[in-house]
């Protein structure tokens, strides 16, 4: 890759990013050591990301023009464009077994954190921005940020049961990846830093399992992660 | 391995076997190719299998007495003793990613099928055996083997939505542990063979992406699942 690729991220308030599948471009970005040039916008941007190709956030835009429009097909074109180190050690058994992970992420872990934090996004959200947040996700909900997270304990236990199968992959080696953290680490890293960043509720408890592999994926490439506070 | 070892199998009164992890453990076998000496017994034997060394069924003692009594450690000892072909193509990170398939399998998929093909299971045991089954199901479930399937259609409907992570899976490849099948397709596989030696009841459809899989998967290592016939 000759010259950076913009990564049109969504961002709170503070700049922080905001939404697990941007942090899924991030770290993988980052995994390759590629330092995109970040075009941080709001909700209210997204016109911008449909005027460069897209559908929603995160974008990625390579200088010639190559638009990847989605975390998974920005996953699948930086191993294409730039193949070490692998976001998939293991190859195509292991690519399979992230396709199971990523759909699994995307159907049954994500609603549930949905339903634990979404009442408190609107705190890391102002003017415009929080009005259109609160509105579309009213809309789409047919009820309010509030009552969507009305049971957010009850949540929680699914959710702790949902993150069963992660400590399980967990259980050989330190990372979801095997022995090194890749793709499959970032997929459920992106959620819980999403939830890190927008909400003080906290998704799991200290002595879970899954803690110090948190903790590490915080700290990795650089500190990343850590580098965005967490909601207070 | 100098000879063979003993499976401890589970069998319908047909003599086919009977429960997933017994396929799993099949299928490993075969994909190793070792020819294990299968000593099959019912329900009520189970006293056989724990004088053994065992827990339940499925349940491996090699030669030299070294005991294998559940179908993941059955699983990682063949893999230890006989490394080549590997049931996890793609090493360490493929593994972990089977480990998280394993329990997405045990807690969340084999949990609806239950409730899907219970109640047909009785019509493939007899004797003795059948009324331990009715009786031990019964009493687990707190309520009749009909009552435990009496939403089996809802059932179907969330099987298929569970489902789809393994067609994710499969979608660049021909199995779910990439391009050629292996431990993460016998998983899946064990339980849909299950389904189909005790059950009339077809849990997917015909044109459901998966059943292509599934047929060639019936047809591995000389048609050894083919040779089992469906109940009818």
């Amino acid at each position: 890759m000759t010259s950076a690729p913009i990564l049109y991220d969504l961002i709170t308030k503070d700049g922080a990013a905001l939404s697990p599948w941007c942090w899924h471009a991030k770290m993988a970005l980052a995994h390759k050591g590629i330092a995109a040039e970040v075009k941080p916008l709001d909700f209210t941007q997204k016109d911008q990301v449909i005027a460069a190709g897209g559908k929603s956030f995160p974008l990625m835009v390579e200088a010639d023009g190559t638009v990847s429009d989605d975390s998974k097909i920005i996953t699948d074109r930086l191993e294409e464009i730039c193949p070490t180190p692998t976001l998939f050690p293991g190859g195509a058994a292991s690519h399979a077994a992230y396709d199971f992970m990523h759909r699994y992420v995307q159907t049954i872990l994500f609603p549930t954190v949905v339903k634990i934090i979404l009442k408190d996004i609107p705190d890391v959200l102002d003017g415009a921005d929080r009005d259109y947040f609160i509105e579309s996700r009213t809309t789409r909900f047919g009820k309010s940020l509030d009552e969507v997270c009305a049971q957010r304990d009850a949540h929680r236990e699914t959710l702790s049961t949902q993150l069963d199968p992660f400590r399980k992959a967990l259980a050989k080696g330190g990372f979801i990846s095997g022995d090194t953290p890749a793709m499959a680490d970032y997929l459920l890293f992106g959620v819980m830093q999403w939830a890190r960043v927008c909400s003080p509720y906290a998704l799991i408890s200290a002595d879970d399992a899954l803690t110090p592999w948190m903790e590490s994926l915080l700290d990795l490439h650089g500190g990343l992660g850590r580098a965005t506070p967490a909601a207070s």
